[in-house]
């Protein structure tokens, strides 16, 4: 690691990946490659001695990029967006430059006390309720991903209800959630050891937006209650993966409250769209929840990974996931006298995750990323019309921020009720590289899903993926 | 993000960085701040404007830098090492420019399968037995850090276990390790549930050299299988946290796999030594185990976070991990021709880190690499000649890698028996910023640990670092 040779390499490296985005819209969105591409070109041990960085460069263009899928492409509409940004970059590229491991607040002060310091202004502009600030008993902190704080969020509810009642009740626990909610939640009771059975997914109806129906919880509690189960957590979500579709928050918290059940609030995608004053009536309710997270990563020009968890004390977390190895031990710890995030999280480890968020919030400030998310708004917005303007296609699910469900109408009594249809027009289009979108089904429905917020989309990419849309629909129904 | 501006402001970052490794010397090694600086030194609420990337790095300067703790710096010698290398940073900072986020093989094949060449590249390197390589049923994944590979190893023989039990039987689980077994394994029990009066930690005595006696744990086994208790899972570590002890695997492994236990490996510090022929053998016996891991950012030039694991078993992570949702469904996936890593971890998101393992192999050669290590143990061997050579210190384990545990002899009858003068020892140098070394207790003595790992050292730091030491002893001792 000689200083020069670093400065060297890295400008070459800062080309490579300035040209990249260059040329990213030439490249197929999502990769085009067979399974096992890459085994086949690359030798089948390590070298023994050194290759030059242009030989590894090459083969990055030539056997990497083409088994990239570009998330960065203006015509990547899948799933949900992974943003990357300038100052996200410039930040992730200064957090493996000092290359800390920030386990404890001793071994980078500034690693942890970052993190306090724009959770808190994040937190502020969510307008989260006071107690989810550092100044009280709870606090934020940086995870890798909502998978992560969702898990973490229950294993502190677990454990927290375990002390009252005897971990012998472990069987007895109960989860909600709409059968919307993230996988990660099923993931989490997985690993918590929460019963399968225990899994309560409730259904959410098309008639309620595919939300969860407050009635619907109630009745599910007092029945598991009347069983002499032990509700303990639910988790709503503002923004579900399928169709954005928001949980009532208000009305769910107080149900969970009533119930003295952990409240998780899950806004990994729409979180986002919060920091806007006309969309924080979404988060109406937060004031209820015990923990609420979302993605940075997503949507909010913060290179992945980067999930925002906050909790309301702090404790409770640090009770289930502590440890306190002679090893670690240091006078600031055992002072009492700052956060260690190592019993907030999952991992030991933790990388200088928050400069590229601080970095983020002030090379674009306030003001730029809250006109940034209602430009991906807009333009869905736009999407949503095109839709609506030809009569073959429908809107499947409102369109709430910048997901657009819809699919092409299966042609009277059609087989399957348009799933090999739509199945077909989304792998076709895939296959095209000229855009990627992803799927979900709804009430049975197989569903297409174009999510605007890759960083570089702008309203004639949206235009040109609707004429890809309209086309292969065309050939797809004449073929009927 | 627009290219140019990329490039423009990218150069500059990698300036600042260059010039940052430039002065690394000058800085403490040890963060000097006090609790709670950072918050007086930031505003309260993130900036409603943009600022200049400018301003932001003469913030780093002035308000980030002084809460580094610089474990870059040659005078490093706390913990074990978080290596940072040209290549390993070239690589995060393409990763950072991709940005993909690689949970199926569909969303980026190139990020799943440079995981499985590299990991076959390393299991190669270290001589690993065939059933780890991705040919057979088993294979290498990379996770974050080792907490989690060694809590995905957990549930997965959890799952394992309870599925032949039968699930109520978690409160009867055994898990085995060394008192010397690092702290990541207590917390990963908490996590999955097992009972913590379930939760063997073996005595480790000096007299065996801090190593995990095979007899002592046949005992406790069949004193659990008397009892009616079920052993499943047995940690052992090749090179401890507190000393580098070695436990015997072979022994070990033949103890668990007789009583059908799943047997981890964690070789998370000492693993990157056994690339080198002459440390091999101190892996003799991983053919016995179901899982091995080692952290390929800590001595292996490779940026945090980096946790290499393998299994034999794939499935058996597989069967515990996976979640298999509408909206992530995929040709590839379903038709099972492709390995979907979302199902070997905890997080569903990845970040595309085979790359800087990948160029870190490539740039630098297992030549290269073998003698780096090389070098950091003689170094460590140097130091210790030096401890033997000064009547008031003695080493307090053996030195088998790069890490010296050593202490200031106590004057005879000295109360507490040496610990607060080692303490205070340790804790003077730290504050002196000049060199940044960490602790254990051993046989209920404080110990002082001298890790020797950090790419910059050279043979000058460390016996500058010896003379800090000297010149603080004899400040002490006089005081005394």
């Amino acid at each position: 690691m000689d200083a020069e040779q670093l400065r060297e390499n890295a400008h070459k490296m800062v080309d490579f990946i300035a040209d990249y985005y260059k040329n990213l819209e030439d490249f197929p969105v999502l990769s085009q490659v067979k399974p096992g591409y890459l085994s086949e070109l690359l030798p089948d041990s390590a070298p023994r001695q050194p290759e030059s960085l242009q030989d590894i460069l090459d083969d990055v263009q030539q056997k990497i990029i083409p088994g990239v899928t570009h998330w960065q492409s203006p015509n990547y509409f899948a799933y949900y967006p992974s943003n990357s940004s300038i100052a996200g970059f410039l930040g992730e590229m200064l957090s493996a430059g000092f290359n800390i491991v920030g386990f404890s607040w001793i071994t980078s002060p500034a690693a942890t006390e970052l993190v306090v310091v724009v959770l808190d202004w994040v937190a502020k502009m969510l307008k989260l309720p006071n107690q989810f600030l550092s100044s009280g008993l709870g606090g934020g902190v940086i995870q890798g991903t909502a998978s992560e704080a969702v898990l973490v969020a229950l294993l502190a509810a677990r454990d927290k209800i375990l002390r009252r009642v005897g971990k012998e009740y472990l069987n007895k626990l109960i989860v909600y959630a709409s059968d919307q909610a993230h996988s990660a939640l099923q993931k989490a009771c997985q690993i918590a050891g929460i019963y399968s059975e225990n899994f309560r997914l409730l259904k959410a109806e098309q008639s309620s937006n595919y939300e969860l129906v407050p009635e619907v919880l109630s009745e599910a509690i007092s029945i598991d209650f009347s069983s002499g189960l032990i509700p303990f957590f639910l988790c709503a979500t503002v923004g579900t993966t399928s169709s954005a579709a928001v949980d009532p928050l208000c009305a769910l918290g107080k149900i969970a409250k009533a119930s003295d059940m952990w409240f998780h609030v899950d806004a990994a995608y729409a979180g986002s769209a919060c920091i806007c004053p006309e969309f924080r009536h979404h988060l109406d309710g937060v004031e209820e929840a015990d923990s609420f997270g979302m993605n940075a990563h997503k949507w909010l020009l913060t290179n992945f990974d980067c999930s925002l968890l906050w909790v309301k004390d702090r404790n409770a977390l640090i009770q289930s996931l502590s440890t306190n190895p002679e090893f670690l031990k240091n006078k600031a710890s055992q002072e009492n006298a700052v956060v260690d995030f190592k019993d907030w999280q999952i991992p030991l480890g933790r990388r200088f995750r928050s400069l590229k968020l601080w970095m983020v919030l002030r090379m674009y400030g306030q003001e730029n990323l809250q006109n940034y998310i209602r430009n991906h708004i807009n333009l869905a917005k736009q999407f949503e019309q095109l839709v609506k303007s030809d009569s073959r296609f429908e809107v499947m699910a409102p369109r709430t921020f910048s997901l657009v469900c819809f699919r092409l109408v299966p042609p009277p009594n059609h087989q399957d009720n348009g799933y090999k249809l739509n199945y077909s027009l989304m792998d076709a289009i895939n296959t095209s590289g000229k855009i990627f979108l992803s799927h979900t089904v709804l009430s049975g429905k197989f569903v297409l899903r174009l999510a605007v917020g890759a960083p570089l989309t702008e309203e004639k990419h949206v235009e040109a993926a609707w004429k890809v849309l309209q086309n292969h629909a065309t050939t797809l129904l004449g073929n009927i």
